[in-house]
């Protein structure tokens, strides 16, 4: 019954957001009363934080963690990504209605994207870090700055996939932002100068 | 009256979205009642869409239009625009609020957002492309990728500014990263080979 909640609510959420879903469809959506959904999550606020945090459970399961790979490994990692967000279009568009509404004043989830960010940020530049000093990737690297750019883009672009799903190949134009990213911030071959 | 009722209706849709707002409290913001603010604006989806409509002329007027530049001057607009911006975060929250609720299926700004980046992307491939034509910019260049590559950095950037002002300078990170694509998609001097 959890895992019928929690799709019921990205559905929800992937319609209306947060601010526009209420409990009790969501409890009716699943043959439940708004007391019988409160027994499960006690909150709508704690319904919103779990199906957060099981949506980063399951991308870790699906592609590994931020940190794992070094070098440019790392933009390897975020177009798995990519791909993967790209075969489940209804969680991320209610990842991204969510992620949206917290860039508001008045959110319950503005914290944890505040440090998603965060946390993705410093991965990636940790990751792209540890390239400069193996020699793989230019030493004049800004890895902060490239992290944030690569971040940026993965949400740029979902934006506009999820608004044009048909018109926008969303992990084909990522592959391609990757592949010329990779050709700038490899450090040249000693051997041609 | 009516200005006062626009940046009223700001500041809602800054923190709650448009899901979370109510046009009762949008008009006792403004000394209002509700059907007092309904002589100005009939409906809450019309007063969404006269917000949407208004600050593309106010953007037009300060920073001018997308299809006025050709060349790399088209990556000289974005920054004019992003530099603006990030001179006026309650307009720019109340609007990444609502462009992120409007990729959820069941908003009313949703075909206004399609049709923005549908023209956003067009206009800016078409100044690449001319770019291209007079040999300022490479002839191998995918300008329609490069065009939704530079949006989707523009609102990826602003999602991480707006969760983080203090931490990330917007406008200094989009500049950084439009010098790097100059870069990249310049035509090689002949001189140099």
């Amino acid at each position: 019954m959890r895992e019928r909640i929690l799709a019921a609510a990205t559905r929800h959420f992937a319609a209306g957001g947060y601010h526009g879903s209420s409990l009790a469809r969501i409890a009716a959506d699943c043959g439940l009363s708004q007391p019988g959904l409160l027994h499960h999550f006690p909150s709508k606020r704690r319904l919103l934080e779990e199906l957060l945090a099981e949506r980063d459970r399951r991308d870790v399961r699906a592609v590994g963690g931020w940190s794992e790979p070094g070098g440019a490994g790392v933009l390897d990692f975020t177009r798995r990504l990519v791909a993967h967000n790209a075969g489940q279009p209804d969680v991320v568009r209610a990842f991204a209605v969510l992620s949206g509404e917290a860039v508001g004043t008045d959110h319950p989830a503005r914290d944890y994207f505040v440090e998603r960010y965060r946390t993705g940020v410093a991965a990636l530049a940790a990751g792209l870090r540890r390239g400069v000093a193996a020699g793989e990737l230019r030493a004049d690297l800004d890895c902060a700055a490239v992290a944030a750019e690569v971040l940026a883009v993965m949400d740029g672009m979902q934006t506009q996939w999820l608004l044009a799903p048909d018109r926008f190949d969303m992990a084909a134009a990522f592959a391609a932002y990757t592949d010329r990213l990779r050709a700038a911030i490899t450090a040249p071959d000693p051997a041609e100068g």
